[in-house]
């Protein structure tokens, strides 16, 4: 049995590679690009390849699902590499296979905005996959890397899960039914990606979370009942979301990088411009033990809270991140 | 017994890798960096990406000593990445590690000019090795990208050979007693780089070889009997340097980059600006076999001629392409 969470932001550091280790964490899909160029993201493996190096018995590069198995067995944690925005490719196909060989395993096809690619989720008109994106995504299917439709619109998602030849992901939102943020998911969208054989990773994310930073462990893991009985829980896992210890600053890249001069605030308000605090009952990568236990008593057996905490996701590696 | 070829940058096509084929050639180390940055670089990396899945029958992507073994059982050509200069790292140590993943495994230090790293051959002064050279030639140690000398100065290439704490090369060169062209290489370099290890790759360019194109066969492989008799055969073997088909640009491109405005002629002259014809006993990637019958001939016993037709070669790359 594994845990994986499948979506983290973190401004990394030794004492959250420690933090994964008390959580018994054994992979973790990082994102190591939001509005990065190609160039900029090199930087962003480099800096990767250097914490390799200066902290070997805490986290080593994931590549492949067998990655999982051997940081499990070592007693470390197995990192992989996701973009949350197709910036890292520019406009050039060939740059898919390079990153994908450098490790990059996840990349959304749009982040909030419309791409080269897809639409994001918060334009006013989704027109669906573009001719690029055509094209991208079966490259992307015969190198391995995984289509990621957290942050894109609705068609454009569904269509990606149409158009790909192979399963594609919602690595972090939650259900649109519990929680109609923008950024949850509609039972169509849903429907369409775990049919193909998708997955879904459930954010703990305060402003997908009902009742946000208040929700509470109950709430949140009848959620994860609900989708379970009506998709079929091996289609779900986790994909936290948990940008812990960044700067506010941090929050306002992800949001406006460099496409506008004004200020946007995303799901945030002017208001409450930053990060919002983290749920009580889950701080940070110690507290997986706590939302296993809220896995187990709202039901589940098992098989299932094995499979919800890791097992789905590791089955999941194992059959999209080679080439075709 | 293997048949390598440690040095080519021919203009590629469908033809010459069918013609690799038919000479036998079970590797091929292949220039894909004169004076390109680093994003210049990676979009010849992508052009070979191309190119495997273009003629998978006939070529495959060599990363691994392995690699040769297996592109031999399958029939093809297993193709191994370098630079003839530092220009893809920039003036960043983080790239090293990043262009190993993407399979590049020998690199020169300085290519005729000064570099950040090393001096090159025509330079009139050559201070050795830079302080930043230092550290790339360790991080270079550390991820198993070779060190190749081919074009830089004396005393940089001797520092080198004793700084490095694994083997160097000179991968395409001849000895400056036979032929005392100044990018061939006399005595005291040669030793410096086999008596720690390394290897020497014989060049077949007509600039490095005695009487130019009309250089023989025979007259070749004294030079190489001589070599074997003084340092060892072990220390040996090809890098012909064979530049098929490229246009006379190409050698300009490769004298002149972007470094000056004015023509500089390199081991050409105002009278003979563009490449030389190459001597009629070795005109392509189908003559392997003459080269071999020659060694024969001069005297090498069967054990001697595997080794340096690519059993050397494939010994060093064993040896020297993986982590420490």
């Amino acid at each position: 049995m594994f845990r994986i969470d499948n979506l983290q932001y973190a401004k990394w550091s030794e004492k959250i590679f420690r933090q994964l280790r008390e959580g018994g964490v054994d992979a973790v899909h990082v994102t190591i690009a939001y509005h990065e160029n190609f160039r900029e993201t090199v930087l962003n493996f480099a800096q990767w390849n250097r914490w390799f190096e200066q902290f070997p018995d805490l986290i080593c590069h994931g590549e492949w699902a067998s990655d999982v198995q051997k940081a499990h067995d070592t007693g470390r944690t197995a990192v992989f590499f996701g973009f949350q925005n197709p910036s890292p490719i520019e406009d050039d196909i060939g740059l898919v296979q390079v990153l994908h060989k450098l490790g990059a395993r996840f990349m959304q096809l749009s982040y909030n905005n419309q791409s080269l690619l897809a639409t994001g989720c918060y334009e006013a008109e989704d027109p669906g996959i573009t001719r690029m994106g055509r094209q991208v995504i079966k490259e992307m299917n015969r190198v391995g890397m995984v289509i990621d439709m957290s942050h894109s619109a609705d068609r454009s998602t569904i269509e990606a899960a149409d158009i790909s030849q192979r399963p594609i992901t919602i690595t972090h939102a939650n259900l649109h039914s519990w929680q109609p943020a923008l950024r949850n998911k509609r039972d169509a969208v849903v429907r369409a990606v775990v049919q193909n054989g998708g997955m879904m990773g459930f954010s703990l994310y305060p402003h997908h979370l009902r009742d946000k930073s208040a929700c509470t462990l109950h709430s949140f893991c009848e959620m994860v009942a609900r989708a379970a009985e009506q998709f079929g829980a091996q289609h779900f896992g986790i994909g936290s979301d948990l940008c812990q210890d960044q700067p506010d600053s941090v929050v306002e890249w992800m949001r406006v990088g460099r496409w506008t001069k004004e200020i946007d605030y995303g799901e945030g308000s002017a208001s409450a411009p930053g990060f919002p605090p983290m749920p009580d009952w889950f701080r940070d990568n110690r507290d997986f033990g706590t939302l296993e236990t809220g896995l187990r008593e709202i039901g589940f057996d098992a098989d299932e809270v094995a499979g919800l905490m890791g097992d789905n996701w590791h089955r999941f590696y194992a059959e999209n991140f080679t080439p075709t």
